[in-house]
């Protein structure tokens, strides 16, 4: 991987900087979020401005540049890839690490005084404008809103903004129609005395309307926000969508429905128009609810006193509790997955030994294998497929220039999933197709314990994710090794892959108490820069447990593992797992061979399906 | 304990909330903070206001009375006691439990339409003064600075504040001068540009004088606030305490010194108008440093531009770290507190079954022990000696209308602790002088079992403490089992028993990350409501670990015990530790027995010696 050169393209963008024509004064920085105007992680070309002027294009990174630094702020997982895909002109700030500036510290230390730091306020979320905008003003700075994107003026092959056909999901997918997600949502404005409520998040958009688009890859959203009254319904969307009939049906736009649920469609470039004017009709006391991570644009389109703002919307939370039919739903995709990938593991074990598989070639045969599942749509995110050193930088992507040969003396790590119709999968496997090394068997030893710590834990109802993070690393800890990521992220059924408002991580943010229905992963890692990388990934689900004194009737929960995917036992080193933790192993791979050997039976995969039996053989621990 | 009667102080109360002789205007609420003007946990007579107006004199909790209305919020550890101790006129708000509202939301739905809330400003920290500003702000109502504290006002039997001698510590003790510690915060301040730092906390200033008082009980910290220039010391204290010719030395009063070190002292009551003072003498770019858990009023001396707050200042952060002389300091100290315990344990098991040994009886007779020993200053905090149903009551601390007498039929639970000249302890042991239950065993084992996976824990250099809290429930939790605290406090060297910035707690507030030399306890409990209250608490030293990889040179951390009293192997239910655990066990008491041992002997306390060799026989575990 080369990094891209950013000379010419840093040259331009400090000159639109100073030019009249973008800006009231010239500004001496320049931040360059990596986000949409709906604060998403992932996000459709035409959004890829760091991207565009860094070369980085990982899904989380803060890009600055000023007259004399071009800097980046990315985590953990993201180190390495930063520092390949970027060139010289770029200072990679790696957050996490003790001695990193926060990216207004640093401000602070390079700019000038008095100076003015610009900002697409479509791209930064009030809260972060907040907090930069005081530090900045504190040490006698400025950030100002920049109303024409910078970088879109130097970006001149930009693409365009994706408008593609929606997918209606009924009853059986979602458990709850749109129209009682509306009237539970109205009753949560009640509660909270809000007139109105601005849905700024795509996944919230889809979830609350039960459609599904695919404006974004990997993510099943589509670009539009609604304006949700207490007897109004506003949906800001492009294009010929809402001509589709079966859309059309779904949301009844042709019936006479009560006022209350009649939709009103509007074009997705007036909601700062359309929210100003709610924001001028509204008599004291009267609120309108957005998320404190709504872009400081809109948020700003409501007077100050108007504005109630929360960190996670009521849908957010919401949608992180599945229902019956979602479960069920994940349960389901969770299955085929495993199909899937049972016939990669069958084939790469015949086929890696001929020193022909490259990582692109395993990932494409891993998309074709779910692509042969009912009910699949696309993947859930690029798939990692990394081998050897490669596996080390966390976030990989195989392209042709990095592109290794699997072998039978390099461990193989690949962290895939997809869509499906009834939910998202999401899983991470690590396997050695030759015979693994005394210190990869220890290494990958440690994360299972890890992985097992979290999947079973036993906690009380109302716990926090970050409190179990450590359960995932306290082996690796003995030995003085650590992973430098969460363990765990929220999972949206047929929706993103990360999702909040819950995760399991050292982070303290993001962090809503786990309650059963929650998804999550469990995915802690161990990684050796240069070398190789593991990790085990489960997605689980959050159950309630049988205890024996069952916390006064507070209630306890566990985990239960929707990824039914054989771990390696070949890397496994028995003598170093507890007997407990051995037990888990072997009830883990008789419920895959039960339930997943049932699924290969009936889809006839034969080959897979002996596969799948030998690869569950119970471990015995000698003792 | 029969709760205290209110109905006429809070009628009394009402009535100063609304005369023109001590506000503005009428306040509609009035908030009774715990804290001092120095926002110290514990406080002296002339502070407890919040104990005088509720009744509850527990260490943590805010009162707020409105007309109607008069609730006290307070954590798990109090929840039972501010129940039994205060009346009905008053709610009590159990902080930590889900449908518990916060103060500001709680006022805004008991508050009528623009109502003023009033705060003595010199109580409330500044932080928590902004935040409960902006939220009553938002909501139309306003919180105003009452000058004059409305409890003093009709407090007519007010205790005066105390003013008690000095006690110099040389070298020997604190490792590093006065003089030395000026000029390391003055380094600090010119690294963040500041020209002036206030210090406000009392064990700050005693910690950088190398000065300690007794004017507040179990906490050796006198009256006093400091202000640092890069040139200039002002201390503000009073009384003649700075005529005695040992702290006029100490502080090289009477010497021609460089300028710089050269103190001026000045009235305790002057600080307010001499910080004013310097707000106004600011130029541009100025700063002057304060925590920002300073008092508000403070605060509001320096003009915002010139303010620089932390949450943690230099000084906290130093005093947390203890160098060697102290680190020695705290290990004489804690062997000389093990030997007090040995003889009263040894004492309690010839007594208890005569059914003469009360709680209080317990406690003085603790207390009696400990005097004995070397450089003994006082008790560290208000000794929990407890029995039975009372263990549940989490700071319990026995009176007359409590005392129950000890048995061999129920729990005994003994958290104690004193200063001595050397060092601070706070140690906790839970016992049963007949035989204890079943039921009783296995959750003091589930206890044990927590506290040594805390204690054995390794982990890599800077993990913050709260990552630590979980490996003391795991136990716990797997039978649904749990304990409303937090699991470790940062201690004091001869300082506050109760000290920042680190700490092992599911809150994550109050969470520097822990680095070698850093001191906390390690104190997992388990409560049942009405019968008993088991807790094994360690103060521990953190450490350099050896481990295999080291966390690729970033350093490896664990605990080495500073505690040295042997845990009773009656309550432990072996089976139900690991091999791991049980040698945990034996190592610990193999070095109670050597290092206690040796003292014992040497102070020829043969009978206790005897107790304590039979108390560190070693387990065996049967499997």
């Amino acid at each position: 991987m080369s990094p891209k050169i950013t000379t010419e393209l840093l040259r331009q963008l400090r000159q639109v900087m100073k030019s009249p024509k973008y800006v009231q004064e010239p500004v001496q920085a320049y931040i360059v979020p990596s986000g949409d105007a709906h604060q998403s992680e992932y996000i459709a070309p035409c959004d890829c401005r760091r991207a565009f002027i860094s070369g980085f294009d990982g899904s989380a990174g803060t890009a600055i540049v000023t007259e004399q630094h071009a800097a980046m702020w990315t985590d953990g997982r993201y180190f390495l890839q930063a520092a390949q895909q970027m060139d010289n002109n770029w200072t990679l700030m790696k957050m996490g690490l003790k001695d990193t500036p926060t990216q207004e510290d640093w401000l602070v230390s390079v700019l000038p005084e008095g100076s003015k730091v610009g900002v697409d306020p479509f791209i930064i979320p009030a809260d972060q404008w907040k907090r930069m905008s005081k530090a900045l003003r504190i040490a006698g700075h400025d950030l100002v809103p920049v109303k024409e994107n910078l970088i879109d003026t130097i970006w001149t092959d930009c693409p365009q903004r994706p408008c593609k056909p929606l997918i209606t999901l009924d009853l059986s997918y979602t458990g709850v129609s749109w129209r009682e997600k509306i009237t539970i949502l109205r009753s949560k404005m009640a509660e909270r005395k809000v007139l109105w409520f601005v849905v700024t998040a795509l996944d919230e958009v889809a979830w609350l309307f039960n459609l599904r688009g695919s404006d974004v890859e990997y993510n099943p959203v589509f670009f539009a926000y609604a304006v949700i009254g207490m007897n109004t319904i506003r949906l800001f969307i492009d294009g010929d969508r809402m001509m589709d009939p079966d859309v059309r049906e779904h949301l009844q736009l042709d019936s006479t429905l009560e006022p209350e649920f009649k939709i009103q469609v509007m074009p997705y470039g007036s909601i700062l128009s359309e929210l100003q004017a709610v924001g001028a009709s509204l008599s004291p006391k009267e609120k309108v609810w957005l998320s404190d991570k709504a872009s400081y644009a809109l948020t700003e389109a409501i007077p100050k006193a108007y504005r109630y703002l929360t960190p996670y919307t009521p849908i957010c939370i919401a949608k992180a509790v599945k229902n019956a039919s979602e479960t069920e739903g994940m349960r389901r995709a969770h299955i085929k997955d495993a199909v899937a990938l049972c016939e990669l593991f069958n084939w790469l074990e015949k086929e890696v030994p001929k020193g022909t598989v490259t990582e692109i070639i395993a990932a494409d045969k891993a998309e074709q294998f779910r692509s042969q599942q009912k009910d699949f749509v696309e993947l859930s995110f690029a798939t990692i497929s990394s081998t050897g050193p490669n596996g080390a930088i966390i976030h990989y992507k195989p392209v042709p220039e990095t592109n290794r040969t699997l072998s039978v003396s390099e461990i193989y790590l690949l962290d895939s999933g997809a869509q499906y119709k009834d939910g998202t999968t999401d899983v991470t496997r690590t396997m050695h197709f030759g015979t693994p090394s005394a210190y990869e068997k220890e290494c990958f030893t440690y994360v299972l314990k890890g992985h097992i710590a979290v999947s079973a834990a036993i906690f009380p109802n109302g716990t926090k994710g970050h409190l179990l993070d450590s359960f995932a690393r306290s082996a690796l800890w003995d030995s003085g090794l650590d992973y430098l990521h969460g363990t765990g992220h929220g999972v949206g059924s047929f929706l993103n892959v990360h999702e909040g408002p819950c995760g399991i991580s050292y982070k303290t943010f993001a962090d809503e108490p786990l309650e059963a229905g929650m998804i999550v992963s469990d995915e802690p890692g161990y990684y050796e820069d240069g070398s190789f990388g593991i990790r085990i990934e489960n997605v689980v689900l959050v159950i309630p447990a049988e205890t024996k004194y069952n916390f006064k009737n507070r209630g306890s929960l566990t985990f239960e593992p929707l990824t039914l995917v054989p771990i390696q036992t070949k890397m496994i080193d028995v003598n170093l797992l507890t007997q407990k933790e051995c037990n888990w192993v072997n009830d883990y791979h008789q419920t895959c061979r039960e339930v997943i050997g049932a699924e290969l039976e009936r889809q006839g995969r034969h080959e897979a399906l002996q596969w799948l039996i030998r690869e569950t053989e119970p471990l015995i621990r000698v003792q």
